[in-house]
């Protein structure tokens, strides 16, 4: 890094060779798990301690319920989120200013989470509220799809040797999921609570091992103990 | 990483050899991580600047120090968890999709541990508030072993040659938290005073080093200066 | 690190060399990175959910459009400076006591974006609110030149052979925001409103991909697969 | 670490050999950087929006300029404690889990740090105000020197060959805050206004440079630029 000879600052030259972008996407991927990992954590302020409970916590517990449910669910449907994020980094080497923005835009979504998932806990027979949790996990989706896209797009950041196979097969496992909550918004017109199972189904799609673990044991499994 | 021949992408080869998985727990680590210090640093929200305080604040002491004490005694329990996690994570080389899962798990108790924290300062003499503190703290020392059996079952994702009787240790001290938080509950049916007494004394029983430490020691202690 | 012989530690040498300071910015890059990551994912928190809606949330959207607004626009000016700050550590190799205290002095005003972001959003129409957004980022823009100034002043903690058409590059570059936000504070004594353009306007102006990109990826891309 | 051979778990072997303890302090620090990151971003959270201001923000302005200054006093506090543990951890190699309570230990003080800033913002001429954050801050400096003595005890934890020197000078050093702050509280009984001062000058006694960066650039600091 430091070894080699500094190259010229020209303002005017932006000749973009085949395999561009600069290597180490470190500072990029703890920005992401630190945003991740807050609007995670964030997820628990949808959890309200009740203000008073002069007959005792039991009786709250109906009215708390749902909202622990609403927690676990959003808590893994930002898992899976992060775990996509955290397998298509182990694809993408380098980065360049448009990544750094289009995944700027992606964690714009993530942190909106905590937001719209309060939102459908408080009114969770409100059809806007349904549409809102939808539209930011549809919009989290397609940026993050963004990415792979701009990144592999004539192999830009990601190594020339990949395989196509497996840069469409992840285009469209990261579409599966904004087409579910496409469904899900189109749903809740007849049935907000039936739009809503689309959110609990949606992450055990993502949970069970895939073709992809398989691809990166053989490149990044080592041997060693 | 990048040096090896990049693999073939099999939509169908799923050939799973002993040693499975992906090297560098990094970001997995670096998402706990984030986690863990969000919820710590949240604990302080238990605590409340009162609104006002016409005759000093030195009136309100009386209301404040048992929310102190919660406070210090919750950052300790979330600092055992945390402390068993970066050392279970010693002995863990590799991740699969599963280990993953397992992680996000763990981390939705522990990022709900502000929330029980605060309904126990809350309410300190009701017995659902215990109970909860208590699931809680199960549930993420469950998912800790959880992690841990799978990551050591046939070494999947440990060293093959890894001391079998390190195994049964960890499992052991792993499942003395959750032994004892169950034990928490069946005391709070007679006092919930006691049962929060059980909640201060299981930190102490795993701030004091143990064999783990001897064995950490001479595995990954360089005599280096 | 360990293998170089430990020197003496003298109360009075202060022999300032050219090259000074020390290498490793990871605690710092990591340090900011985290305030980063909070901040803007509690932007979200100027986002409210409605106490009640007894018409449904729809009749709530025309309130929440503009917080939502709001959001976009704050995420994108934090995205602005933690770029900026990403793409400056790429030159700054080594860091000392000064420059320590420069990125917390520019953290500072990094973590008051949140509370000048929801001031702004609950006073669209007040100059004050304006004004007190404009000279945060301006705060914040300063203390990032500041830091960029101090580190490449006589090669101080930049590499000696780096352009100097480079560094009067960058220096353009990081004073183009706070000058615009200078002109945000004028404009806003005619209208609140068109002051809160330049707010939407200049984060565009930073993700267009620049000379600096080309030099970049001169330097640092890397040219493995 | 992976290429040694795996030793043998031996439940009963509590031979403590000269240089103690396991190399790689990463996640201990990352965990460090997370707790002062939200820390010091939480500390914004004592700045309240006004709830409605019909006669315009600038009549507020009185009222949010003292919360303003206390932002800004402690962010620098914070900002001492972090510069302070990242330049004690370029000195201590190895962790044991005796390390890994202290750290514990001293971040419950930091995390504590937005409480008591939000109650010294809110009641300022209230004495118990001054002592609880004088407190905390004491609590949090003697934590930090509790770990460099036991780290620096017969070299437990640091490197053989350092000069007892720094060891002695960097005792001083840290415990030079606490001891201010002893000073602020007999103060706060005559002024608690004279006492705030002191939280004021204390920073800036830390900003400026010291020895020790002569020796830490002796130590690290490389010439390759």
């Amino acid at each position: 890094m430091g070894d080699e000879q500094t190259p010229v600052f020209e303002e005017n030259n932006q000749d973009r060779p085949a395999l561009w972008g600069v290597m180490g996407n470190e500072r990029m991927n703890a920005f992401s798990d630190g945003v991740f990992s807050i609007a995670i954590t964030l997820l628990a302020f949808s959890l309200q301690v009740p203000a008073s409970a002069p007959a005792g916590l039991l009786q709250k517990l109906p009215a708390l319920l749902p909202e622990a449910i609403g927690y676990g669910v959003s808590f893994f449907i930002l898992g899976v989120y992060w775990v996509g994020h955290h397998n298509m980094m182990l694809h993408i080497k380098r980065h360049d200013r448009w990544l750094l923005w289009l995944n700027i835009l992606f964690l714009m979504f993530v942190a909106a989470v905590p937001f719209v998932a309060q939102l459908e806990v408080r009114y969770p027979t409100d059809r806007i509220a349904v549409i809102a949790y939808a539209l930011v996990l549809i919009g989290a989706g397609l940026a993050l799809n963004l990415m792979w896209r701009y990144a592999t797009h004539a192999s830009r950041l990601t190594p020339p040797d990949m395989d196509p196979d497996l840069v469409g097969f992840v285009n469209r496992r990261q579409l599966m999921a904004p087409t579910a909550y496409l469904l899900a918004i189109v749903i809740s017109f007849v049935s907000t609570l039936a739009a809503q199972l689309v959110f609990v189904v949606v992450p055990l799609l993502y949970i069970v091992p895939s073709p992809l673990d398989w691809y990166h044991h053989k490149q990044l499994g080592a041997n060693e103990g």
